[in-house]
């Protein structure tokens, strides 16, 4: 079983989150471009993601709304930076559900290949304030992020 | 006449600036997104700077070319994650002269009205690490700050 591993040391605004996949790096990178395949594995099981917008590209935004089976909707918002495929995703994110807009997280996605047509996912996390990202971190973040990698796992073992 | 205050406390990745103007705040906005004031002072004084793209508003991007006088070129660009006129702009930040790419800087800028036509400017860039900080506060950065506003001053003192 691959492990998300999330690590959020105290008194900084950052936290990085590494995760490995059994499938090429080439696959895992496609998984996080590609609307159809997005669509299938990203956040909480249960909740359905519609793609408003998703131009996975530099320069390109996206906006993208969950819906739980009691129709609550959680919507997300950003820019894409940089897409270099297939090692590097960098974006903004910002969940529009807070109180007060402007609170935007600087998300940086490295693949790196490994033997055996492995692949490690390292994520890191940039904040505004050490209190927006305990914020996030205490959201439930984190059963959604082992939600969607082990939803992206049954995803990857199909291809 | 009006200082700019850099505040960059150790351990931390990230930094404020905050500057005051003797203008009213929607001027002092639309200096920041009008392709044909920003070029007047954005920078050091003595570099030319020429936009190759400019797109103030959420979802936008950017990219622009200083030119120094012997011929040197500094190229920078980002994507707008939130341009909220006359009080707020997100966006990101890369100097494409860093020995390798893919080091983006987060940055919020705040305008706030204050009394007798005046206007504060509060910026906090955070960076993906605090090296990443020390090496852009040790990069000359202050002096172009100081001079690109000291700019703006007589720009603004001209509407």
């Amino acid at each position: 079983m691959n492990q998300t591993v999330i690590n959020a040391e105290p008194d900084r605004q950052d936290y990085t989150i590494t995760r490995e996949f059994d499938a090429p790096r080439e696959l895992v990178f496609r998984a996080h471009v590609d609307p159809g395949l997005f669509v299938q594995w990203m956040g909480p099981r249960g909740l359905q993601t519609t793609l408003e917008r998703f131009e996975p590209q530099s320069g390109g935004e996206y906006r993208f709304v969950q819906k739980d089976a009691e129709g609550n909707t959680y919507s997300f918002y950003g820019v894409f930076h940089d897409v270099t495929a297939p090692e590097r995703i960098i974006q903004t994110f910002e969940f529009e559900g807070l109180p007060e807009r402007g609170h935007v997280c600087l998300s940086t996605q490295r693949f790196e290949a490994l033997p055996n047509n492995r692949t490690r996912l390292t994520i890191l996390d940039v904040y505004q304030s050490g209190a927006d990202r305990d914020g996030m971190l205490a959201s439930g973040m984190e059963s959604g992020v082992n939600d969607g990698y082990e939803r992206l796992d049954e995803l990857l073992a199909k291809k």
